[in-house]
């Protein structure tokens, strides 16, 4: 895969090796995310951030990133109520709006929207979630947490060992992670669900196809005591045909530090796409698990800025710049560090 | 006319010179505009983007225009929630807000409420629309564009012949261009539209009054023969007392290529202010044009940057500095480039 | 008071050392705050501006002052929407948009939601405005206000001679004051307010602790003699029970050019937290002083500009580096001197 100038629709796009760039990407970026130093290398260049919906980590993560390579942001978050109003076609919108800026980032509800954009645009698009399709800067994320976090355990990818909790019917982040997961060697999925809200036959036949291991478990308990990594999720009730049925799964699966001490190895690491649902009756993930170090929810997102950052340096051919336009930040970071 | 700290509120402020002088600063800002120069001359300087009423084109290229001057922007799309619902003049909102920027640009929906906001103002101030009266920035860039499309043809605006086409009546861009055109000499206008959506007078006297010739038509396909340029507009049917009455106009002139084809002279431009109403009951420029390489209405919204660029560089007194600041382009353009 | 890496959440935390160091830095930042000269000297630095609730003039001012320091600002003015929604926590909102940023502020409705924000972040916060409970930077931003008018008098805060009017009881910005006022020495309190809109008892009872003088009154005219600077506010009537109760009170106190000029001693300076309410059953400040010399109230909006830079040079302790990242404007800025 050669990033320059491409768009970034899908985590399809992604094969072994490419995922290796990104990472290896990443890791040269760590220094400015975390306000070690800073560098210039995109001063001039401008960002255009069209979110269709709603959101606010996912836009300020994409624009914090440019940012800390140097360049600017110009944001729309209420495109509804303009030109395609006055029927304005896809591709004229995608014509007129990458003109003014050097690479795109888009959300828009309809699944397969940003690509029909992407196809009009005269600039590079970077997909920030199509409706339920694809995310595919959280699925590398979430990836890059894994091995950073099996780095520090002389772990890999390779040989992992994951239990996927909860939602995994309609979390479009566990779908993706699957997808890129299939790309690795010898991984041991634990798969924990009430069997309505089990993976889809489509992802558990790529787990297969990838000669990985596979485990279904409708108890969490029981399936937690041999794994690497945790990854739970929210149920997305937002996407169930009501709330009433989705109520009927908050709830079902809560990690608390109690039960993390009784059933876990020593430092298994627990991961979530967030936003968890800290509400009474969800708390799939307890607040008394906020001092454990092992909890790596806030890397994650952390994380995110880190791979942003390396998707715009590879995208706009930036890579070996970086740390030519860059020096020591000179400001207050202390409390940032951990 | 002395742009060094003006307010741009009306295209009557603008006599031939000083046309010239926007569009020579324009030619100086085209490299910038196309991503083969960085500029940083307006780093430090501060827009105050005030849309009063929602706008995604024009806010962002106002923006862009700004960031790739080296400057930065500072929006806000939301203001009726604000002071002035706690019974704020417009007076005091302009004299705290414009505090707060190097210049300020402001859309409105009320007639004159930029020019009564301009007065107060401590800085200078550009129209970027107040209601159905004024958006000079766009008449700038209509007739920059037929300016540069005609060019590489080996004509100028004087002895234009241009055809105006659709809503003539409520189309505000035609408006401003009809008033820039009477500054040049012997341009043939032919006005294309049913009666009820013809010019108002107020234009037509201009026309005859700048010596112009004029030709009135309710038939597009007999009209288009002898143009240079062909100005399409859309069915504003927002501004009409009801849809159905708009609706009874809509699609009533539809530009297609076997159209265009059949009765333009080779290398006919086709300019369109857009939003282009591509929905089936309009349709008046079909997406079959384009990739006919005279279609220039993609062409027209880069070039509102490039214009809103020059305005900014004017007016902040800055022309002569701008290549003093400037350096190569180090990140990927390629998709941009024709 | 050691302001490097602290929140500023209240008035509360400041003694009268503190504000001396905020003033003193301040009068440091006018050179750029007034577009002679233009730092660089947070190049890089990222603040996260979280707007719970809309508001233009207090998000604009901060994002103005943080890229007159050379940051850039990401704002987010609909957080409502977003994760919250979805049961997320406070603690995990905080932790979670503190990672993108190098200082954030905020703007929330609930009283003390700032301070728990504050608790989880991981980079300093600034309160603006936590609904009716503190909104710091305005209390300092008057403060300066009335020591800068004043040192032109050859007077000080201490020994000042000071008449609020209007809505005591509802007025988040009096009590600051009042709060702040009470640091310092000798001031000579005049309160005109109906008795049912009168200051609290809890800032009564802090004035008299201060051993100031405190004369309370119905009567604007025959309280406003000997004063030094009139504190004029408008009936906050958003927090009354009802608009009908708050209409009870609206233009009560008015004050205009030939009031001032009967009862006033020459130059008696006139402020105003604005907005000012000047629909016509209030118009507590008539608009014929807008000529008045000592009529302050547009030089404090510029004031908080520079208030707020000194607040975030102080917290990313950057004091001694702003002069070094500086240089001569080098654009139109002759407006904006009186």
């Amino acid at each position: 895969m050669n990033f320059v100038g491409s768009h970034i629709l899908s985590v399809s796009q992604f094969d072994r090796q490419a995922i290796e760039s990104v990472f290896s990407v990443a890791e040269a970026m760590e220094p400015y995310a975390q306000r070690k130093r800073v560098t210039r290398v995109l001063e001039g260049a401008i960002l255009g951030s069209m979110f269709f919906e709603p959101s606010t980590r996912t836009r300020v993560s994409f624009g914090c990133a440019f940012n800390l390579l140097g360049g600017e942001v110009r944001e729309t978050t209420e495109i509804k109520a303009t030109a395609i109003a006055k029927g304005e076609s896809f591709y004229d919108t995608a014509r007129v709006l990458s003109g003014y800026s050097d690479v795109i980032v888009m959300r828009h509800e309809l699944e397969g929207s940003v690509a029909e954009f992407a196809s009009a645009s005269r600039v590079p698009v970077l997909n920030a979630g199509d409706g339920a399709n694809e995310h595919p800067s959280q699925a590398l994320l979430d990836l890059y947490t894994i091995r950073k976090e099996l780095q520090g355990r002389g772990k890999t990818i390779d040989n992992l060992r994951i239990a996927l909790i909860g939602d995994l019917r309609y979390g479009r982040a566990v779908h993706s992670l699957v997808k890129l997961l299939c790309l690795f060697t010898n991984v041991q999925f634990t798969l924990v669900s009430p069997p309505e809200l089990a993976l889809p036959a489509v992802y558990l036949d790529a787990i297969r196809a990838a000669g990985h291991q596979l485990v279904e478990s409708t108890q969490m308990n029981s399936s937690i005591s041999n794994a690497d990594i945790l990854y739970v999720t929210r149920t997305q009730e937002e996407r169930f045909p009501s709330l009433a049925e989705a109520a009927k799964y908050k709830g079902l699966f809560r990690l608390n530090q109690a039960t993390y001490t009784q059933f876990c190895e020593p430092n298994t690491v627990i991961m979530h796409p967030l936003p968890r649902d800290s509400r009474g009756d969800a708390n799939e993930l307890d607040n008394d698990l906020n001092e454990n170090p092992n909890l790596a929810i806030f890397r994650q997102t952390d994380n995110g800025v880190t791979i942003r950052m390396a998707l715009f340096a590879l995208i706009l051919d930036v890579v070996d710049e970086v740390d030519k336009h860059s020096r020591e930040v000179n400001w207050y970071t202390a409390r940032r560090l951990p």
